[in-house]
């Protein structure tokens, strides 16, 4: 036998979460019907108003549900600062560390001619007209350290060239806290080449 | 800095599904408003869909968006077995091993007097009724093995002792392709008291 229509149709919807297969959303289908139907139409609810009224922040491009984010709309910040992420996830992730006090910019992805992304799709334009303007003395690109982040901070440092402001890229290197032994070959390889004098 | 109060009420919102604690929540919300727009809002339908229509069936208790369910409404089945599950999850496992031919009661839950769960919560007055009609010959109780879910199998049992049906129970042993070495004692047990004879 198959599930009844709507509940089958529940449990494929619920596939659409990221790490949620067969099995897990047939628990969370039974458990929301069973046990929690109150949280299921508050979920539903709160999955509408997100999609209907969370834009992107017309300054930063990052997810945000008012024209002008939080972060760029606050004028106590360091104008002269601009770090470039690739998600609105790792700005929340840099934001927590406290040890940045300038402002972001979200290219919403990495630059990737396979699946058709190419500069525009990532803001790029809007990012130079902002480094245009001359109020950033140093740009910090903080993509992710991967072959395609690697590559989309390079291309912006070419589109930067000409322009007189900094462009660094954050540090490779070993984590803190984390043992030699278990770090991969590349990234120990960066941590060597990136060492700084202690004296 | 928090997240902005929709995204908030997004992320409070995805933990009541069961297994999603804060940072599962917070990668699914973000995946939803980044990439999957289109399967946010299909599961905020089915979601609400699935709560209005999917109610109880009136002869099995199981969840079901018509008055009376697949199974109950087959007549191609043994009207003389009935197996008593705890929830409409055990009676998709036990369907789905197509090792039963009868018809299905769930109980939703097992007697629990500390959270107030009487035989009333479970329609056990619905179960008696319907074994009272004399279709049935053997009841076979299929609650989980656990204290409660032996509990109620035992209460249950009670209740039908006057009547003139055989009452099963599952039985408890060694699960199929499992190793000796690991099967914890009380299961054990059980498996060498139930032995049956092979010649």
């Amino acid at each position: 036998m198959s599930f009844s229509p709507l509940l089958q149709q529940l449990i494929t919807a619920l596939r659409c979460l990221p790490g949620v297969g067969p099995k897990s959303a047939q628990r969370m289908a039974f458990h929301l019907l069973e046990r929690d139907q109150q949280g299921a139409l508050t979920l539903a609810g709160a999955l509408e108003q997100a999609i209907d009224k969370i834009g992107r922040c017309g300054s930063c491009r990052t997810l945000s549900e008012v024209e002008t984010c939080e972060i760029c709309a606050s004028t106590s910040r360091d104008k002269g600062m601009l770090c470039v992420l690739e998600s609105p996830v790792d700005l929340f992730a840099v934001e927590q560390t406290g040890g940045f006090g300038g402002y972001y910019f979200v290219l919403g992805g990495h630059l990737s001619p396979i699946d058709g992304i190419g500069p525009e799709d990532l803001g790029i334009d809007q990012l130079l007209e902002r480094l245009r303007a001359g109020e950033v003395r140093e740009l910090i690109l903080a993509t992710n350290p991967t072959v395609e982040g690697e590559a989309t901070a390079h291309y912006i440092a070419e589109q930067v060239r000409d322009l007189d402001i900094k462009v660094s890229r954050i540090a490779h290197g070993v984590p803190v806290g984390g043992e030699l032994e278990y770090v991969d070959g590349g990234t120990l390889a960066h941590a060597l080449a990136g060492r700084r004098s202690l004296i």
